[in-house]
């Protein structure tokens, strides 16, 4: 029974301990890292072909042996040794993310539907781990975190702002639109001052309504950069304050 | 007459007062917000049809009533108890907005003009309303509140820097623009960064223009962004000297 | 000889010094500034109508009599009584743009160029005198003045950014440019993100270039924002330190 | 020996030191600049003509004495008087730079391929030379520096996002693009905010697709700016607290 738990913990150790001394547990971080980018080159082709076919079965294997590790070794990871660990674990968002990811898998043996395939984008997810090797990563990712109400808060007010200018251009130039979904298209990348051009507004009572949407928007687009420089700021004060006084 | 000013004070505490404990107040609140979201539907249909014209009939009935229900109670909104406290409200902005919102259910009894199905667009400003119902949203709402002042000046000037550009381009590349309000547009879509391109340049001199109103205008719209910022570090500063310290 | 100067400093006063007491001196500003914004009227046309040329006329008049007075009073604006100062006065700036903007009338009577008309475009610097009305103004002005010499650095440094762009595109994508200064005005189009979609690039390395120029002038145009937001926390600190305190 | 490295020690004064008494030193680095600028006009051209050759030539043969100069006076640069500061001094990426725009001359001579050519864009660099003698512009530099590893960071962040908001719309999408090249330059375009909407999407889920990643695009853009107004703020903070205390 001992070693039988001796060797969990050292999988354990391996696949989450990132210890500078530990090499299995590096060399695993590395193989992981490799296999997330490559398993990405697939979403660069289109459809598939060989190559995209042996990517996904290699990779595949690879996450799912991973997979298995993780729910084998959840009780080390949740802190608490009985089967609601191994429940709780499956239904973390990141546990969720890595069965999705490796769902893709399923077509190989099933091709029923091409709409699996696409299941392949959950692996984008898997890219935000590599985040935590850079220090400035860290405190970039800290100072998102701390203002992730505030964030969340104002994307709110620009997709309300977006929804509102999007219904009075809706109602007052309708010919330029075909549903409200492709107003609401247009108010996003007028209001994100991305303006493709592949819909602007033509008579005058539109471009009065876009000029005014414009106008206001910038005061709502600098909220962002508002929120994160002072978040910012005050991180970075925080660790003066910290290391040189 | 007691009892009258008791049920009077009931009808107002139902409407204004948002205490955790009152739950018809409460129940009032969330059934007002579905109103003022399902009243916006409309808005993202082309025309009118039966589902239109139901939610219109609904929630104009509804929104009839409360406003008949807030001009009852306005005394004690006001705080002064006689006549003019009802005529004062009534001239109050939310007032006439309300006002204005519930006007396009007329014109489902005298569909004379489709001009007054477009005062439906007032209900947009009850979406403002919503607002305060989120900690995040009060503070962004106290920091606009604040720099009100500049940003009205910041548009202001950004107004004078548009008319400006748009007289320059339109004396120089006269042919470009049939009006000079669409010399006005072209210059508000340019100086925003939006760019659509429907209108854009095509002699040197005009580029030239263009190009000195983009770069000049780059420090223009640096204001905003500028005043949002240095508003939010003062208002995160001042919340955490009151509560750290 | 008393009673001229006094009648001379009279005329000064009128002119120049905005007491709120001085019912002339009020009057003579609201008149110009009105006269300020009439005369921008004729902008807001192509070419010349009988409207225009009334405006232009009348205005001219004006702003002649005013440019008389200036010049009459120059010794107490330049605070040195001898003939010196009206020589100086001539050569401000401002007395300059005073010159040029009544120049236009000149073709009324000697219609032999039209690029005189445009001398008309002068009176535009005139619209910054309004500044002084408003305190918000009176500070983002400060603001600007103060960081003048980092914001004109900023400029050269991103034009020296938009000739290298210019430059790289132009060798590696020629075919996309008759000219050189074509390829000046997309740089400047895509680094201040206006993208109008006029000129873009169509071949690979085109493309590349245009996505390396775009990424790191990202960090390029973000060099006003910063300016103007730190200058105005400044600002404003130093106002709070000086009133709260 | 002695007078051999007078001499040396001259020369290295001449070409590096700038002390404002030193006559030679002064009038060598305007020679340069002049150089710079104009060995830049061949860049404003369309292939190569009768004036850019005699740019090219003149520009080179000076740039090659420069280089010659520089190598010879290596051990002053690095400190260390033996072999060793040649090698080390070649391999500097300055000295690169300069080796790599000064092989264009090659092609003179040898008309063996017009790719040589395009190694004049190296001169570029030398442009960044120019910088040191501007005050702001060095307080600019310093920020850039100190800020240097966070705009990498951040720079590797955007990209990240890039190449996934490419991805999922390359997969979602694939109609719109001929390569995955394309949706790359497509999502740069799109999250600089430039949108030429020379390529934009056209279905539903492509034009969804497109609004989430404008959306999340925006804190993503805020970053830089966020981090240079912080950096700058810091740096204004530090000179005054340096003078006025």
């Amino acid at each position: 029974m001992e070693t039988q738990y001796d060797f969990k913990r050292r999988i354990y150790e391996v696949l989450e301990v990132s210890s500078i001394g530990d090499i299995s547990s590096r060399a695993y971080d590395r193989l992981m890292t490799v296999a997330i980018i490559v398993g990405l080159v697939p979403l660069t082709q289109k459809g598939n072909n060989t190559l995209t076919l042996i990517i996904d079965i290699s990779v595949s294997i690879l996450f799912i042996i991973d997979y298995i590790a993780r729910i084998y070794t959840a009780d080390y990871k949740m802190g608490y040794k009985n089967y609601r660990a191994y429940i709780a674990y499956i239904f973390t968002p990141l546990a969720l993310f890595d069965l999705l990811s490796i769902s893709p898998v399923l077509y190989i043996f099933f091709p029923v539907s091409t709409i699996i395939s696409l299941f392949r984008l959950f692996r984008i997810f898997r890219v935000l781990k590599l985040v935590r090797y850079s220090k400035t990563m860290i405190i970039i990712a800290n100072v998102v975190r701390k203002v992730k109400a505030q964030l969340l808060a104002v994307l709110i007010l620009i997709i309300v702002y977006i929804v509102v200018s999007a219904m009075l251009i809706y109602q007052l130039e309708p010919d330029l639109f075909d549903t409200f979904f492709d107003a609401l298209y247009w108010a996003t990348i007028s209001i994100t001052t991305i303006g493709y051009g592949d819909i602007s507004p033509v008579t005058p009572i539109g471009r009065f309504i876009t000029m005014i949407s414009a106008l206001v928007g910038m005061a709502v687009i600098a909220l962002p950069t508002g929120i994160i420089t002072a978040a910012y700021m005050a991180e970075i004060t925080k660790k003066k304050s910290k290391y040189e006084l």
